[in-house]
């Protein structure tokens, strides 16, 4: 364990090297496992919309070459020595971040995502107080310090699993944080990677779930993944119809939008949780929507580690796994143009055995 | 009593014609108490910037001729045979709100300004059910059923308790909403007739208080309003350094304004509540501001009548009023100028004996 092994320091995934450019193969270098790491044969990976916003650069301060991807799952093939949670041949899951500065009260409070000082992400970031960039699972493997992987247990269904990693704690960690659950009637806004697990988290904790979608395509869907009701948010009678009968709202659109019909939904005191939209509102939000009802607006980031066990560790209880599209990582940039048309039920996840049989001609 | 007495009907006040006149004398009608109403001769009345923006139209939907005022205290003159809490010689108040439906949840509660067919407002409305405009404070006197008036303690100094009929309970509402007390740093943003009472009221409820505000000037009556310390909203410096300092922010700003920075300031999972805001953000707000710090943006909206009794008798027992600046009523347009140059400290008062002495000549 631990020796140097310089085959292994070699590692190839897709990297974008520009914000116009498409993902290309790229070998890159990961460091050995020291005494508190643990690596991963990366078995499959998942497409986050956040991928495609970084790799574009929608958000400013992108920095290339980038190996997009945090919703990693594989098989551990090393531990350092001083690994406690997880052994070889288990398998794991890495999110988010891949570090953090674990001494403010955030991450003493297993807040990670929260860290005063930033968590470090798993890619499109640097090491901790290092001018090393992370590279993150469009990749054979990763090594990863074991406080920020996950272990799962063999009963949950690999493939269906690797965006809970990103999708599933982001939609789950709201729902907990402000107690949804049973006598609520809960919408879930959008109906994508994030929203679609939304739906099957609130349904799971026995709330009254509403679909609220532009799409009526995917509106058809809604019964399977746990809805009791749909609402298209296009038709506008519809909409006000159910305005004020929310108690929450859990808002997964990833793009600029006008939240205020959303937020007419609410009941007084309600709130409506932004977990897509990071950039500016648009059109603007008005301050009356808000102090009418006395509703709130809140925002949320994923999930820290310990509640990312616990989700989890919830899936495979109650068998709670993403809709996912497979594809091989050949066809990322081909999943990716699907992903900007909302074109994908729910989720693509990259199949990494592509990889290899990419490379044996 | 009730005996219809038609000189009492004809009530002289100030109003404005259209969104681009002056205020000028108006005499219009006022309904004989009915069994359950209470008539108040109006001793003062506060000029709320919210006066302001109906009177010019700024969100709309202006009806004219509009007798603003909704911060009012007098006498009351006489009452219907069915009003139990108020007698004749009490001192009484009357806030933003004449009536509501009743018969709502909201009502049920006693939080009739979230009545869910809306309250009738005291001014710029129409009266509950008819066609008939309601007319404000800016009157010598006014009926309102009793339901909608405070009874006021002999103890509290009636010139500056007039503001609190809406400055005063929009300011306590949400500081009581929100727990706002001992142990938190809480910062009230905007220093006008709102800012001042939040001030007061924070304070008050043990919280360690900072006047967050754009004017060196005015941070100089901090410490007398009761403000632990000044933040000058507008040098960045001082702002980053007070990043994630804050358990709750009470935004009072009335105009558009980058509430961003103010967001800033809060502590994971604090709130900030705007109570001056009705129209759109400008600049806009961004997703991030929220999603990281899990913070809320929420709204609140004056209080019911239940907390409006509670917030004077608070007042009463504590010694608490607004900072006013008395005008006779043919100031009324000169302070408004004044007011949008935000040049008072820190309420306009009107007082209504200026309205009689006009008509003596």
């Amino acid at each position: 364990m631990n020796t140097p092994d310089t085959t292994l320091m070699k590692t190839r995934g897709y990297a974008a090297h520009d914000k116009h450019s498409p993902l290309v193969p790229f070998t890159f270098e990961r460091r050995e496992p020291g005494p508190r790491d643990v690596q991963i044969e990366i078995l499959y990976c998942g497409i986050c919309h956040s991928d495609l916003h970084q790799v574009r650069d929608d958000w400013g301060g992108s920095l290339y070459p980038m190996v997009p991807g945090h919703e990693i799952v594989g098989r551990v093939t090393r531990v350092g020595a001083e690994v406690k949670k997880l052994k070889v041949d288990d398998l794991a899951g890495v999110g988010c971040m891949v570090d953090s500065c674990r001494h403010c009260p955030a991450c003493h409070e297993g807040l990670e995502q929260y860290c005063a000082e930033g968590p470090t992400w798993t890619y499109n970031a640097r090491e901790r107080g290092r001018e090393q960039l992370t590279f993150g699972g469009y990749s054979e493997r990763i090594v990863v310090e074991e406080r920020f992987v996950v272990k799962i247990p063999p009963s949950l269904d690999l493939k269906t699993a690797a965006p809970l990693l990103c999708a599933g704690i982001t939609t789950y960690s709201p729902l907990r944080h402000w107690k949804v659950g049973k006598g609520q009637r809960v919408g879930v806004i959008g109906l994508g990677g994030l929203g679609h697990m939304g739906v099957k988290f609130a349904r799971a904790f026995g709330a009254e779930v509403v679909m609220i979608t532009t799409s009526p395509a995917k509106a058809r869907d809604a019964a399977r993944l746990g809805a009791h009701e749909v609402l298209i948010s296009r038709d506008s009678a519809a909409m006000a119809k159910q305005a004020g009968r929310f108690h929450f709202l859990l808002n997964t659109i990833p793009n600029p939008h006008d939240v205020n019909p959303y937020l007419a939904l609410l009941k007084r005191d309600a709130t409506m949780v932004l977990v897509g939209l990071l950039t500016a509102f648009e059109p603007s939000l008005q301050g009356g929507s808000l102090i009418s009802g006395r509703r709130s607006l809140a925002g949320s980031v994923i999930g820290g580690l310990p509640e990312t066990q616990e989700m989890i560790d919830f899936c495979a209880a109650h068998k709670i796994g993403s809709d996912v599209e497979m594809i091989p990582i050949q066809s990322v940039n081909e999943a990716y143009e699907r992903l900007l048309k909302n074109d994908v039920r729910y989720r693509f996840v990259i199949d990494m055995a592509s990889l290899k049989e990419a490379a044996q001609p």
